[in-house]
Formats: structure tokens, sequence, C-alpha cells
């Protein structure tokens, strides 16, 4: 299975997607998509979803799995990840590929086993998780997202097998 | 000026198309585009989009305006808000149409000329602006904001003009 797992923001996005099958994870792309920060909303979120629809057409993921946001003190940032996250929905829905969405926690539950995991843990299990080399601070955030997809996946198979 | 007036939600979007030039408006199309609750995310907001194109491709609009979010005390709805105009805002940039965005206050400003005018003042008002027939409270934001464009955007002209 190939997974998207998307990080999202207006200024920033990051993804990355994850082949395999948990316990042989790995890497196959990943990378941020920016938008120019003094530009029109719309044109930054037409920029967001081309680019995103670009990496979708590359690397042809059979899921997608999307961060669920929690808001901050900052409403007007939320609000804006927010505005990028719908449209991110959107483009993956239209490129016909399943979304998944997750909690903060259940990614952390998913990559470190424990969903009051910090971020530098579950920063260090996906990169040993995906045999990483290299910094890529950056898209860690989609990684574990894409993992953590992945890990319940497999979840799910094993439950469906243990039912029959 | 033709002015698509758009009042965003995932469930329920209203929209109005406001023709000619603020003191002789009318409104030339105005409804509601719904997506159903038990349903994909993903799939909603492509549905959105979708109806909003169509009536995009109706209407030939020069301009749209969509109201801006405040968050009100149901996060999760506020967020999937937010989405949603996301993906309005989206659409509207991706048709090439030019967007404006206002608050509450500058719409009941615009459409009142108090900023903190009520509900049911703004939809009085709005119905004698636009000399509306029968009850169309459901898009009564949606032909606010639309209103408030024009009333703005007439106002930029006035101060243009007196600025040469």
């Amino acid at each position: 299975m190939r997974v998207l797992g998307v990080d999202p923001g207006l200024g920033r996005t990051g993804y990355a997607v994850v082949d395999g099958s948990a316990g042989r994870l790995r890497l196959l792309a990943a990378g941020r998509i920016d938008t120019e920060a003094n530009t029109d909303i719309g044109a930054r979120l037409v920029a967001l979803s081309e680019m995103l629809g670009a990496v979708m057409a590359g690397c042809s993921p059979d899921a997608a799995a999307v961060e669920q946001l929690f808001f901050s003190t900052n409403r007007r940032t939320a609000m804006q990840v927010a505005e990028a996250r719908g449209v991110i929905l959107f483009a993956v829905a239209r490129a016909g590929i399943p979304v998944a969405e997750y909690t903060p926690a259940q990614v952390k539950q998913a990559v470190c086993g424990y969903g009051g995991a910090d971020k530098q843990q579950v920063t260090r299990m996906t990169r040993a998780l995906l045999a990483l080399e290299g910094n890529r601070d950056d898209v860690a955030d989609a990684c574990a997202i894409a993992v953590c997809h992945h890990h319940r996946a497999r979840l799910s198979a094993l439950v469906q097998a243990a039912g029959r």
C-alpha cells in the first residue's frame, strides 16, 4: 500500500509518500508545498491544490491521511490552516483517493505506542521506521501521519482476520 | 457589476448573485448548496466546489465576496466552516473571479450604515435594497454580503474620483 501523508498549512504543507506494509516501510517521496505569503488567499489555495495534484499524479497513492486540526491560541492561523486543509481534502477526494483523518494523539499512539509522546520522540521513531538518512525534520509530521495510516490499516486487517 | 455573495458552510452554503450598481441593485439568482451530512468530508467538499462552479458558470459574476469567519464556541463546527470556506475561495479563484472578504461588522456597516446592527435589521435592509418579495431568509446573509461588496466598490470609485 502506498500512503500519502499530509501535514496541512496555508504557507507550508508537508507531504510524504510511504510505500510498503507495516514493518517494511520506505519513504518514496517527501517535500513541502509552499505558497507565497503576500498573495491573494484564493491564488494560494489554487497553487496548493495544483501542486498536491502533481504529487498525487506522480506517486499514485492508494490512500491519503491528513492530520486533524486542533485550535491553537492563534485563531487567525488556525482558520487559515483549516481553509488549506479543506482544499487538501477536496483535492484528494477529487483525485479519487480515499482519505483518513487522524488526531495528533492517534498519530503519536500509532508511531510511538504512546499518545502522549513528544514531538522529538515521534520524529525519532518515524526516522527509525522509515530508515531515514539526513535531516528531514521539515517533513517529519507528514511522514508520521503516513506511518500512522499504515499501522492502523495493518491493525484493521489483523482484527478482521481474527474475526473470521 | 455582477457580484456573487457567498455565506460559507459545509452542510449549507448560501449564495446570491446581485447585479446592477449601488442604488439600483437586483437579485439575479440565489440559493443554497447543501451537502449530505453522513458522507465523507472530501466528497462533500468536491460536491460543494462543483455546485458553486455550476452557479458561476451559469451567472458569470464579475466579482465574488465571502464572509470572514469568526470562531464561535463550537470549534468543531468552526473548523468545518473554515474547510468549506477554503474550498469556496479556491473554486472562485480557479474560475478567475476576484474575491473580496468582509467581516460581519463590515457587512452590517455597508448594508445598514451601522456595524452593530442586528441580524433582523440586516435582513430587512437587504430585502428593501433588493426589493425582495417572499421569504428568502435562507439566503439573506449571502444577499447582504453581495450588497456589501456593491456598496464598498461604489465607495472606492467615489474616493478615487474625488482624488483625481
